[in-house]
């Protein structure tokens, strides 16, 4: 049974996550639906990140076993065409070894968080970053953001519903970088992440950009280890999914 | 009566352009009630730029003649509260003198169009670019531009339904650039326009690009001032104006 791995976008507004659930639309049951239009498989697909109610991806990888050995760019036209009108687009189709797991295989995670602040209301942009009307002084995010990285028990970046065995994480990558006169743009990088950690330490690098909490502060919360410790936690809109990486 | 200059953004998709009419929304018509919402005065605007029918602005500028000396903050914010939920937004409002006109005293306007090629359709920037899938060669597009900048008879560039008395214009600045791997950025700017001048130009050079018409098609189809040499005209939606100049 060919397997195939296949590069996805989605703009995630319209979506109660990538993951099949019962109270809404999922961006697994459009993809998946898509596929059965296609070759009349009923497949079940395996992403990579299994991103949150209104989280985008300009990078998810997911991958799908069918039945028969098609031109891998046959299977990304043939998909697209039957996801039209979801905002969904399948960038690229390749095969795989039939052991090779878009989730388990993974060995990292890219994440992007986008923040426009210091402005009024963006009619264009809307749905797509974090609006914070107060200007927010990037620098001190950027100073508080290098706490992160490396080996840490994230238990206050950590949501309480997280099934992951251990708190402990080790940030590859932390970066809090302008993006323009009135853009923020937050980079994470890591093996894996906790659920909500990437909106979690977000919102909380947020208290610091707009002068509520000390660059100190924010070290001292997440050395707490301690859920109550977090910030605000970021809307999903400003999260993208931008990439994954295997050996 | 004190006039305001008011600096707008819009998404323009859901409007049948800037201005007023009988068939649809406009973005003039959610101004215009949102003013009268704000101060129960019933207003006409006037705009630097009648953008067409899902053209978008990061940088129109419009003024209105309020009965009451607002402080110039207050004029922004009370506007934008009562656009909810439109995507419009008022970036800036400020005093100007009684003689000055966002139309007549504009003395430049810029344009950027954004298209996204070679790749599959945007799912993120749907709407905001125009998706064409082959990949363009910018290099010829960009060589093709530098003939429409001065002073020429764009009639072939000219829709038929344009106003303007002459089809001379002059033009500042027509710039084709790379934006990231499958991004090209056209920029223009000059005094003013001629009607869908710019998504003519644009798609004529996206001809080039397509390896359709030689840079030298592109100078003759210009030079020939005939309006059935234009190549096709590119859609509304990767069309943004970004700017007005005033003295």
């Amino acid at each position: 049974m060919p397997r195939y791995r296949l590069d996805i976008e989605y703009d995630g507004g319209p979506y109660k996550g990538f993951q099949s659930q019962q109270n809404g639309p999922s961006v697994q049951d459009a993809i998946e639906a898509a596929i059965e239009k296609f070759c009349g498989q009923q497949v079940r697909i395996a992403a990579a990140g299994r991103t949150d109610t209104g989280v985008h991806a300009t990078g998810q990888v997911i991958h799908v076993d069918l039945d028969k050995a098609w031109p891998p760019r046959t299977v990304a036209e043939a998909i697209n065409a039957h996801l039209v009108p979801e905002p969904i687009t399948v960038l690229k189709a390749e095969p795989v070894d039939d052991d090779w797991h878009a989730r388990f295989s993974a060995t990292g995670r890219r994440y992007l968080y986008r923040i426009v602040h210091g402005r009024n209301a963006p009619a264009l942009e809307r749905g797509r970053v974090w609006w914070i009307k107060k200007r927010l002084d990037v620098m001190a995010m950027t100073e508080a953001a290098k706490a992160l990285v490396g080996r840490h028990d994230f238990t206050t970046f950590r949501d309480a519903q997280c099934q992951a065995q251990s708190p402990v994480k080790t940030l590859d990558i932390a970066e809090v970088t302008e993006a323009g006169e009135h853009g923020v743009e937050l980079r994470f990088a890591a093996r894996s992440f906790l659920h909500r950690q990437v909106r979690s330490m977000t919102g909380s690098l947020v208290e610091v950009g707009l002068g509520r909490w000390s660059v100190e502060d924010f070290a001292e919360a997440m050395t707490a280890a301690d859920r109550t410790r977090c910030g605000t936690v970021a809307p999903p809109e400003g999260l993208y999914l931008t990439g994954v990486a295997y050996d």
